[in-house]
């Protein structure tokens, strides 16, 4: 049984992380921090935890913190700057935030600006358990990927190894994502207000994502190659989930992609691969609720175009399911403890 | 042709009617006043007006205003004491915020505060046409009516004149009405924050309605009796429309009350009496976009409850396209300008 | 651990109980029975199973099933025949359906036909457990509540046994539901087609709905008084959920009603008092995922009315939830197990 | 004056083309043809035409229709047959089915089988207004394009007569399309099941929709060159509307795309350009309920990458509205005629 701390606990990620811990039978306390709503109940803004969580949000104080493992679920801020003395004090610290997922000082610093520490994005593991899973394992520090970067990753990893792989054109990548609006955050705006929203599909930052370089980032890393992605992200007329459609340009046709990436996701408790008949294809409903990344695979018979289907719920597997199931690795527990979140239907 | 001035051309309300009056074949001029906008294209905010209205917003200067009518589509704030100059110019007034729909001094003040004028109150016709046309036709200053009441009074004024009327408990009405989102304005806050409201319905105001104290005036005034409505607002997962079931108790039940409220808006072009078979219900896609009023009722065979339902586009008939039919009353248009709304299936 | 059978498995109604027996810790086997998909993978349908619970739906064969409790997630049928001979063979049964819910022999027949056993229904016990949990601890055969009546009998439970109670006028009760589209069913239809419910909300049933005698059944044999409850229910643009709108009259208005509630529900593990001040109603978000029942409650001063609000997820304390709860009891385990479901924010 | 004669006036784009020609000031008649529902009235299906358009369905005749135009809005069938016919006789005809719309015999008849008659074939005209309109007013024939083409066409067709046409790989055109249900058409199905679709956003014809054909060859037709377009159309939770993301690569960058496509729509009164700015993309919320076709382009700075976002209402500007526009064209009205629709906001 361990102690948990979730910094930034009023947001929809950190709640969720909340949700995720107080039925997770190895947790034995859970610390919500927030600095705008420290002393009012947890329940008062995540009203789903009411009689579940009858606990105060309280104030920042990571000197003081007594927990094995602390969750960032906040925008990286000052409190960045404590991370290495957290670690020192021999705590886990995991981030939800973008700082540091991209394992490039000159990059990170462009994206994410602010706070610096070689060391320590040096240290740092990217938490995408089926890439990274040995490596968390020993990790003191996890940064826990993008939502949309959980679901093109997982999508376009399986094209490692394959005979195909060096006929695929990394430089012509286009990924479309659709997300649920919980995925702008907990803040009000004019472009999340209901009736602006309702019926809606909007793409945004279609010039820049910050998505996009960590998405390079780790294909680079994993494929040893030139890489650009062509990311467009919108939110859509739904609370949760994600869908990416990942297009690769490959000169290979002839082969069964489907069985591939059934056979390189196997034992994986959390990916799950659908038959690409139309009946069949990976859909928001089936993953929304769970930490699961379903992955539809088709290829062009006459062009060798590869179209990548692969969606998360943007919460979860994109976010606090997966920092959980990072959360497991580190400290040794069942990978899937906490994580066996079936959804309903509809 | 004539010109208008819409203050409070910023909202929702505002906005909708800026779209009903560009396409007004007897309006040859608009002025769209909002002090927060000014100097900021229409269309930056109503973006469905880009190459429609492509003018400014203005600041207001109700003094140098040359327009013909002008329509108040914001709260009432210190502008409304400009009101009493407005006609004695010879400008025609139309509000659409709460103020003086109350013709009672004492509640008026107590649920609107602020400005009075009893001459103005006095003065004031309430635009319901459909009970007042006579008044409207000869009126300078019309208060629009709300956007429930506007459903809930249509649906309850053909009890007048019926032999049941003396044997409806007018004490114990109860209705309750769900709105779409935009009936909450423009302005985003955390409950119209769209993951909050997407697949959600909220009662709010459960303790007190400004339009409750409206509904039972004009109730009172048409029944001459003491009267009670239990009024219950919702919000639900839609950007637009109302339905409104309001329930009275009879000591009468053996009446073909669809005949009668069929012959009682016989004439009334926005007005449709929907046969109540089950199939056959006012249902929010058949008026939303339109300047229609959907009315069902039904009897309780077995103990004289009256059941009726009433449907309205909030922005239209319930606001913008009421006060639009109030301006071709006044000024002596065909009263159906502008109006001829259909709204597409689905 | 004991087997579990559910009948009808291929409906929404069934499916929701497949999630939840097979986290259930305390079942070791589910059949899945359907006759129009037997042979089929459960998750061809149910495609949230998929990985989850890979068995095909099985046909039925009542005779030879081996399992220690049956759920008929079916309308009834001619299997309700069968229904004395499993009681006698020692296993016990739980009815999803309407049949036998209304313990009168008369009104039973004309509402649901078909099918009569006295004994049957004599000895059916209501699977409220609020209401009626020590019956059920001794019950073979037990009728599990609809959901419109589920969200309407706790609100109007905790009105028992107030000086209140004599004050209430129980043949004026008007109750309006608003419920998300499964509670129509997973059969395709055009007033359930997707483009003709999104953004709407439409009232059906106005003229008679089954449920209202089987709320008024157990109104009766509750507070022993004639009991009229005119109850609209209605669709909206959600996928699930209930919200009831339940007014009384009384004559006394000097009580504290959310003191009396919260007490009346002390220690009841799936209903939650909601303070009732505006930021804090009863709504769909809460309960969506979840076996609560939420309860908000309202006195209007000036009037003796009362309104009580009560939301429930349609499929879970309004059917499959409360099916596990019954089980549970019936079966002795304790009566949370299975059902500790948090629903997420948002 | 003319009269008008729509057959498959059942489905939703039948439907709409009743709505938009029951305001048309140059329509005298119309006549709505269905077989499925003759005899009933229009409005028992399309309720928003209740009081509007109160006739009832008639059986087809077309030997004796007395109709200066016929719309087709019903998939092709045994009619086909009698178009020359009616050409004979001299009615002008559009089709809104994909018949014909590809003009090679080959392609037509592989993808829509059936009937074949070269000389129809040949003299049938794209009903494209943007790109041939001086063949629409010369048309007797007149195939409207699909939905989806109609979307990335007019987003596409600017490139042609850049500078940068040359540098452009038509090989490699990705087009993502995410549809309201609308599209999907009236008839109910478990996929398009309200609880089904609701929050949800599902791709289809992943492996080959018919429109990919028809995209192609028009843009084959146009740029005269071999033409690859990656098609994947998807449905959303909403009922209108259509976006569609087209990527091309180019290896010219340095051009302003956005002053290009606003020169080249310089006039068209149904193509907006939308500045492409994060605050000003193209967006469903502006185009539905209008013939408005919503344009963004995007240059990729670091790789020649277009972006083309483009949205149109599915049933209007991708259909029926078209449609009209295509009838105004060919029977020489003004092109906007009937056509000044301006949806609201929200």
């Amino acid at each position: 049984m361990v102690k948990a701390t979730v910094v930034g606990a009023s947001g929809y990620m950190g709640g969720e992380l909340l949700r995720l811990l107080v039925r997770h039978p190895e947790i034995e306390e859970i610390v919500s921090v927030s600095r705008s709503y420290a002393g009012k109940p947890v329940s008062s803004l995540h009203k789903n935890l009411y009689k579940v969580l009858d606990l105060p949000f309280v104030d920042l104080d990571l000197d003081n913190i007594d927990s094995d493992i602390v969750f960032f679920a906040a925008p990286h801020a000052d409190w960045f700057a404590q991370v290495p003395s957290l670690l020192n004090r021999g705590l886990k610290v995991i981030t939800l935030g973008g700082k540091f997922r991209i394992q490039d000082p000159v990059l990170d610093h462009r994206v994410y600006g602010g706070y610096e520490d070689p060391s320590l994005l040096e240290e740092r593991v990217y938490g995408l358990p089926e890439l990274y899973r040995e490596d968390i394992k020993k990790a003191r520090f996890v940064t826990n990927p993008g939502c949309y970067p959980t679901s093109i990753l997982l999508g376009a990893l399986p094209l490692k190894g394959l005979v195909l792989e060096d006929k695929i054109d990394f430089e012509k990548i286009v990924a479309t994502s659709i997300s649920g609006t919980s995925g702008a955050g907990a803040k009000p705006s004019v472009s999340l207000h209901h009736p602006e929203m309702c019926d809606n599909i909007r793409p945004y930052n279609i010039f820049f994502h910050r998505h996009r370089p960590e998405i390079e980032f780790i294909l680079k890393d994993t494929f040893k190659k030139e890489v650009n992605v062509f990311f467009t992200p919108s939110i859509a007329n739904m609370p949760r989930g994600i869908i990416s459609y990942v297009t690769l340009f490959s000169s290979e046709v002839d082969i069964d992609l489907t069985k591939y990436f059934t056979a390189f996701y196997k034992g994986e408790p959390f990916v799950r691969i659908i038959c690409g008949d139309d009946e069949n294809v990976p859909g928001i409903l089936e993953v929304v609720g769970t930490n699961y990344c379903d992955i539809g695979v088709n290829l062009d018979e006459s062009s060798g175009r590869i179209l990548i289907l692969s969606a998360v719920d943007n919460l979860i597997k994109g976010g606090s399911g997966q920092a959980v199931q990072n959360m497991n690795i580190m400290l040794g527990f069942n990978e899937t403890t906490g994580l066996d979140l079936v959804c309903g239907h509809p």
